[in-house]
């Protein structure tokens, strides 16, 4: 399975999303191989689940596992320091990611320990948060956790 | 609200856990009035879900919050970096820590950012997780991702 295949599999999570009414960011965790584990979406909205971004699902969707180094996170996103966080603490080996535009999360830190990284800077991806980004900047404030003092 | 009485409430999620056979460990998370926000314990053996640590089932317990910076995040054990993550990328205010005799996490990244933080050295957190991780090593392990190749 190529990096576009793998991501095309997280961009089809963000456009479930989408149509959920919740935030386009998706992600997909796969094994070496290319077998799918899990894939899921952002469900801040969908469940009101502050503690469910794109990775943190995909990761869950993917059940235990007893060694995550050989596995591949596939994001449509930069990955925040939340997910930067579990990738660094299940030492999954790779992060495959869509476009860092919008967001730039933990890529160098990821970098630092050993991680590889590889963005995609792919336009969908980018377009689609954009967008959602756009109408909804008070919701996408809140999922990267920067206050707005009203 | 004293630091003791709001780890508590942490010490008493891990004692749910424990019971339930699983990880004992608990979270809380206050506003800095003391108010308990939500609270949770590791999930992993409970739901096969190895994405809720305590602190993430704390932290999603209370819900969307639109500022964090005046939450205070109680937890029985060290912040692992996948947790750690999640409090620099929410801006959590203030930690408490039960215990990092059994594990150390994040905390010197968390000071770094700003973060503050309070180790009670408490005893009775440090003999419960003690005494779990001497029964179930592999079931530790792969909480804090130690691969263990068999």
């Amino acid at each position: 399975m190529t990096n576009a295949e793998m991501l095309e599999v997280a961009i089809n999570e963000a456009i479930i999303s989408r149509r959920e009414g919740g935030i386009p960011i998706g992600a997909a965790l796969f094994s070496d191989s290319g077998k799918l584990l899990g894939s899921g979406h952002n469900r801040r909205i969908q469940d009101n689940d502050p503690a469910i971004h794109a990775e943190t699902d995909a990761f869950r969707k993917a059940g235990r596992i007893r060694d995550y180094r050989s596995t591949i996170m596939v994001t449509t996103l930069s990955p925040c320091w939340y997910c930067s966080g579990l990738v660094i603490q299940f030492g999954i080996g790779q992060v495959i990611i869509g476009e860092n535009a919008n967001y730039l999360g933990g890529e160098s830190w990821l970098l630092e320990r050993g991680v590889l990284v590889n963005v995609m800077n792919n336009r969908q991806c980018e377009v689609m948060l954009k967008e959602y980004i756009e109408n909804n900047p008070d919701v996408w404030n809140e999922d990267i956790g920067i206050s707005c003092k009203v």
